[in-house]
């Protein structure tokens, strides 16, 4: 049984009264988001261990081995629970994900800067431009659509509603519609959730066009053009994501980092920031 | 010359107009925080790159190494850019930290969870209380007080205003009032600013109190006590570094996460969550 996605518990309430000595004291039963370690395993090598809330492990898996560039044209052939404690719960902390054809023994990560001395963003993009293409024959996404994702996102953030607790990632066609929707306590994770479920899919953009080299698996007919919603900040690393993953839009509710818009700009990724109440903030110009 | 903690640059303003067909797009200048990698090393090692707003770097580092666990009583002696390529812009994101006494390796830092099978939210914990004391008398700071903090902070959060697009963090009085107030886009580097500020003024108050073994380096007349404000979250993490500072409270405007609960319970920490407009939940009663 897979641990639950919340816990409730008992809370006090404290609010100010309008009264100069008036203050509320009440207690209630309210929920808080699960938060666990997961250790995610590639083949032989554990490559993370991060905290998330459990729930689309397999895909959380899936998409971080993608995203942080650990696959490098491998087929994933199957992704498990730990299963040397099968009686225990935390069997359901460690994943391992198992491929089949070479990949290398898992690198560092495609963002992680150098130990050199000179560490600065444009080494961070540099490197990434080693192993990514700009997305190319990507038509632009108009303004309107994008202004309306976070609305339609909205009614699927399920456990954000009973938490107010987690971030909530999607992939949106670029009618504005979402296609898949997934929450963590961490924005990173969400998304990773969100890239998996494609790449588990093979509906992933980015297949025969941002990583390179390009080992298509099979021919398709058309590859689709996606956008990638997050409900925080847009950050340095939430772009990697976005670019690993072959997004041609990136739309979040907050504000983007000055080297999410360099990014962004790099990559070719249509990137709106502060996308609320039917007005937004477009980037790359 | 240090860098800039915020950039300005040309965006598109776009706004769904109220008739079906009247949008508004305008251009404009507006800021974005600045994010840039920072290594840090401590003595011969480098033991973290981090996504950080440039600004008060030397407590960043100072202040990882410490709720990371790294200084195990070690007292740090300097702090200073890389010198090997003093020309460069990117000398300023490279920072070594070095210390006198005798500290360990760094080892690995306190919530890291093991790779053993099985790994949980319950040794997560139980691998910190061995580094950790429970805090141990301090007095309740009243709901009032606490209630009050984020409004205290807000006219302190200038790169906020700026940028909308970064974190706060503050050491508070348990009147109240903001003692030190840091802003970065990475939530967990503008802790780290605020516990780096009172480690080198020494007066941090978990220095007596919360890490073991004690090293009191001079008598202290009185602990002061202190409560840790966030502007996001209050995760597992924000809970080990405000218990590794020792912090009697902790105030986050969001929700906690389970295990920050269950941490916060361990180690005698006044949780408030949600405290906005007057209102707060208590989580540990």
């Amino acid at each position: 049984m897979a641990q639950a996605r919340s816990k409730k518990l008992l809370v006090e309430h404290f609010c100010v009264g309008t009264g100069s000595d008036s203050h509320n004291n009440s207690r209630k039963l309210d929920f808080v988001a699960t938060e666990e370690p997961l250790e995610i395993r590639l083949n032989d090598t554990t490559i993370s261990t991060t905290m998330r809330t459990p729930g689309h492990d397999f895909e959380l898996a899936a998409g971080f081995c993608l995203t942080e560039g650990l696959l490098d044209g491998g087929v994933v052939s199957s992704i498990r629970y730990c299963a040397t404690s099968p009686a225990s719960e935390t069997e359901f902390n460690v994943v391992t994900v198992e491929t089949v054809g070479d990949i290398p023994t898992p690198k560092p990560r495609l963002g992680t800067v150098t130990s050199a001395c000179g560490v600065c963003g444009a080494e961070s993009i540099a490197k990434l431009c080693e192993n990514l293409l700009p997305l190319a024959g990507t038509q632009r996404i108009p303004l309107e659509v994008l202004a309306q994702i976070p609305e339609k996102v909205r009614p699927h953030q399920t456990l954000f509603s009973k938490t107010g607790g987690v971030h909530a990632a999607a992939a949106c066609s670029i009618e504005g519609e979402p296609l898949v929707v997934r929450e963590d306590i961490g924005r990173h994770n969400a998304v990773d959730k969100v890239i998996g479920r494609l790449l588990l899919d093979d509906e992933l953009p980015a297949r025969n066009s941002a990583i390179k080299p390009q080992q298509p698996t099979r021919p398709r007919a058309a590859e689709q053009q996606l956008c990638l919603f997050v409900s925080g900040r847009a950050s340095f690393e939430m772009l990697q994501k976005a670019w690993a993953g072959g997004f041609s839009a990136v739309v979040s509710v907050s504000s983007p980092s000055s080297l999410a818009v360099e990014l962004a700009q790099k990559a070719n990724i249509q990137l709106a920031g502060f996308v609320r109440g039917g007005s937004l903030n477009l980037y790359n110009l």
